[in-house]
């Protein structure tokens, strides 16, 4: 259902990423004809195998009557459909390896956020990532772009009940740690992150939900060392995957 | 000389900060007339015992032309001077304690990478940090805003001349860590963070600068595990802040 959509992306980096993506089907490229031939971006539209003709940039500006913001976009639009969004939990997981881990948002908001715990996951080696669909924010053009082409390299699950698929994931042999600042909470780094693993982060406001909490094995705080009480959850998402890339190459 | 300066910030989270900061002098405080008298916010105005009377928040979006964000601004603007960017280096550096830390930024550009980075900082434990005067971004009223009020509990030194800098810190005991990707980098976890050290982190785009590395005792890397190579800066850095607070906390 969500393959249907077609997203928008600007700029080299998530233009390079869209092209070299299996999970991203091109519509159109919009490409301002002061590219030079031999460059990358035009190197790896020619090997796309693009069957459509590329189309002139400034068809897309008047399309979008954007006139003055062709410095931002770098050169390069792209249109496609994602078929990086599952439809079935089991299609999300896949086949298992070592160290699987899912990153659980819970609620998320913020699409600033998304973009960037999208970015941080494909850095840390976290390349699955489920969202919630009520009362959250969705996958869009603006948190594609955020991700800088991440996204590209990342399978997402939007789930309707999260306990439901919480009890999938504890039945496929998954732990479940929710990040969570609360007394019966042990420091990041003294829970066992290797394995197969599923994290979990609450929304910007709210942090987790209660019952979310309930169904978690282990809850892991990191202690906040000033008078704010405000690490931004994507702070919050480099944290614990570069701690859990930590465990794994220390291993 | 920037002390002169006149900031403004809005929302109950900077404002809160501002009030109970000693290096804010407050010049104008706006508040919107719905604001109950049983809410904190008014319980630390009243306690700020401030000298001028407090203004409407109406008279403030006249002053600015802005009718539609009231919503935004959470019912509160507040001006103020800000003292927490230090003259001198020595001024800067002040008493030394366990474990100081100086976090770095070598010609950062962007104005939301400062704020979450100064945010991070304060929750990490981190309250110093250099900035770099030429091609860098500067303090800024939405640098201010995006920390989200840590920069009340942060020091700040702009230098002209990072070399000198970092050469001082060196005759102080500081031990200076840049993040880079090369050869030569250790991975993050493997270098001792402990003690006095200056942590060090370049622009969005280029990195640390050839010289500023030259200047460094040792050079972290956080190796990339996805095909991108994009981890965010302020990623990267509670990434590395986060690792120094476990290495202190399992001392």
């Amino acid at each position: 259902m969500n393959n249907k959509k077609i997203y928008t992306i600007y700029g080299i980096n998530n233009a390079e990423a869209v092209l070299k993506s299996d999970s991203c089907i091109i519509k159109d490229i919009f490409l301002d004809t002061n590219i030079p031939s031999d460059s990358k971006i035009k190197k790896l539209i020619s090997e796309y195998n693009f069957s459509n003709p590329v189309r002139n940039l400034n068809d897309y500006l008047r399309l979008n009557n954007s006139r003055d913001e062709k410095r931002r976009l770098q050169g390069v639009v792209i249109t496609f459909n994602f078929r990086g969004i599952q439809d079935s939990i089991s299609n999300f997981l896949g086949q298992k390896q070592d160290n699987n881990c899912v990153l659980i948002l819970d609620q998320l908001e913020d699409p600033q956020n998304l973009g960037q715990i999208i970015r941080t996951c494909e850095c840390a080696g976290v390349n699955k990532i489920i969202l919630t669909q009520n009362k959250s924010v969705k996958i869009s053009d603006s948190v594609l772009q955020v991700s800088q082409g991440a996204f590209c390299n990342i399978s997402f699950y939007v789930c309707n009940n999260l306990r439901n698929t919480l009890k999938i994931l504890k039945e496929e042999d998954y732990w479940l740690v929710a990040l969570e600042n609360s007394i019966e909470s042990k420091n990041w780094y003294e829970i066992d992150l290797k394995g197969n693993i599923g994290i979990i982060l609450g929304s910007e406001g709210k942090g987790i939900r209660r019952l979310t909490l309930e169904d978690s094995d282990f809850k892991a705080t990191i202690p906040m060392q000033g008078d704010m009480n405000s690490l931004n959850v994507s702070a919050t998402c480099s944290t614990i995957l570069f701690e859990r890339l930590r465990q794994i190459m220390n291993d």
